[in-house]
């Protein structure tokens, strides 16, 4: 039969890529057709996964990580269609914090990932999609916009440093410098973070603390953040999406008038999604946690319901569910199928996903060829 | 389709019966024909389940349990057949031990058990089935011999209480007494233990401490066995099965002919199972723990070798599973299937079996028909 695997990532047991292969490799040995979807949230693994689905190649080039250090970066590159694709925790990943005043947010800056935009000009995108899962920045994407060309200054006039510590600062910008080749091209922001900038669900005080601010420093970072806000986009006019990585989301948003989709609609769109799902016989997705955030329309839900307009039927493996298995079929998830098949605990149960994974999809592939004979 | 399920108990968790009952609920209520085949050892649940097997009916006496206590003690009984069914754990089972003196083996006796085969010749039986798993009594079935009518005397002649402590006491027992109708009645013994009476894997040795000797008594114990058993039996010679029960299979097979088969051979011949088994589409069966001992022809391995003659698949749920599925579905067992779905301690999955077992037999049934729409 036609099988479709588009698995999310488990996080902390394999990647999307990993879980397609296992599930490619089982179905291929018993003689099915399977075509690999990995899937991406914009946060680490996209350009992998975009790569992988796309017959992209990645270009490798030295930027400048949030600590200061210079990394080696990359971005995904479709020729033909002048796209890259940027994932913002390569230069400025939540991989690089250490606990040390040096990574915390005011002195840490996502200056790398605007570098990644402008080697993607160099290289003659047209189309530049900036994924923005996993940042450990808190800089509003003042790094980001000074590495393009846009410079802060004080009240004495003087060029600010690029990194969260000058968001309170700011007396005026200039966009004077920003590379004019930047106004041709269309940016896309892939992103399943839909907080805002500022207040309980923004950028500071959701995400501050797991990036380093301490409890009392979220009050102080606040308001520092929102009279950024106020000098850059001459508003306090909040937009979904704008507190995605730090805040990322807003400079993309404001200067480069970038636009937010979600992972899932990028490689989606990508993929021809519906297409392939439309041809297929069986469609077999997954994701770690499934319960009833899920069906807010996360991959597989959002998957289920492609395949249930075509009446393709959905397997979904997942690493624990709880909910009630009958509102996921009405969504096109025909059956919900956990990994774990013996007494276990958390961490065993995360070392060894994969090989539960093989065990169930092999059983489960058995069962759905064993009353065809 | 046409199912049948034979599904063995899970011990601690739910009988034959409450595990066919989830499936044959399930199934029947998508449309399939069940057809349920309760699975019994010989132990506890035996009667029960050859009851629900043949539309028997359950006769009720009062008996004297190993304790010396008076206790409703049933069998099973298929009038048209006149056979009757005993399990020796009603009377003698391992439920009445509660540590003391009273109940250590020297004082207790297989004599309820024996008084259950006679109330089943009166009931006119011409057949008589003893199911000898679960007891508690180590008197190599001196009791039940006493309550058939056989006399054991001492050196000074004295006629011996029928209990363990007697065993190294016989000087000579008579057969006078013994109740002249069960020579015209056929006997046999459903066993699944393979135990001698004597040595390491015998009676007292083996399952001699699980019923209250301690370890510094076993030797004085086996040496007054083996003395009754030289006595009654007039030789040293060994059978398979003698060990069963604490010594029951040696006292049946020697005075009253019982040949041993298994708990499965008898509900296999009880119910047909290979004819059953050829008309239907599916077979479902299971048990608690499925690993490399199950391929010495526990009941799903005895069930996937019948069906594979007729190529009719298998599915076994398991509360475990260690081993290599292809050497199971080389036994006809197509695939196993652990019922545990999420992280959790042996006490929870025990506690879940049964909610367990309904969910993956659930997913299961529907990813059986997935692919036939």
């Amino acid at each position: 039969m036609k099988v479709v695997t588009a698995i999310d990532s488990m996080k902390g047991s394999m990647s999307s890529i990993e879980a397609n292969q296992i599930i490619t490799d089982l179905f291929t040995e018993r003689g099915h057709e399977v075509k690999a979807i990995a899937i991406a949230d914009g946060g680490e693994g996209t350009v992998s996964a975009v790569v992988k689905n796309g017959n992209g190649k990645k270009v490798t080039v030295p930027v400048q990580a949030l600590n200061g250090k210079i990394v080696n970066g990359d971005f995904g590159w479709f020729d033909s269609k002048k796209l890259a694709v940027i994932e913002s925790a390569t230069a400025s990943g939540i991989q690089y914090l250490d606990g040390t005043e040096k990574t915390h947010p005011t002195n840490t800056s996502s200056y790398g990932t605007g570098e990644l935009v402008l080697a993607a000009v160099d290289h003659g995108a047209q189309t530049i999609v900036i994924g923005l899962g996993g940042t450990g920045t808190v800089d509003g994407g003042l790094g980001l916009l000074s590495a393009l060309g846009i410079e802060f200054f004080d009240h004495e006039n003087q060029l600010l440093p690029a990194n969260g510590g000058s968001l309170g600062e700011i007396a005026h910008y200039s966009a004077h410098r920003l590379d004019p080749r930047l106004a041709d091209i269309t940016f896309l922001i892939a992103s399943d973070v839909e907080s805002p900038l500022l207040g309980p669900s923004g950028a500071v005080y959701m995400f501050g603390q797991q990036k380093g601010l301490t409890k009392d420093e979220l009050s102080n970072y606040e308001r520092n953040m929102k009279h950024y806000q106020k000098v850059v986009s001459g508003t306090d006019a909040s937009f979904v999406g704008d507190g995605a990585a730090g805040g990322l989301g807003f400079a993309i948003r404001v200067f480069l008038k970038g636009t937010i989709r979600s992972g899932f609609e990028f490689i989606s769109e990508q993929t021809n999604l519906e297409t392939v799902i439309e041809q297929a016989d069986l469609v077999i997705t997954g994701e770690g946690q499934m319960d009833d955030q899920s069906l807010q329309g996360k991959v597989p839900v959002g998957i289920g319901r492609i395949a249930q307009k075509y009446n393709v039927p959905v397997i979904a493996f997942v690493g624990s569910f709880t909910g009630d298995p009958k509102r996921f079929s009405e969504e096109g998830v025909s059956v919900i199928i956990p990994i774990i098949d013996h007494i276990t605990t958390l961490a065993e149960a995360m070392n060894e996903a994969k090989s539960n994974l093989h065990k169930v999809a092999s059983r489960t592939l058995t069962l759905l060829m064993l009353m065809k004979n």
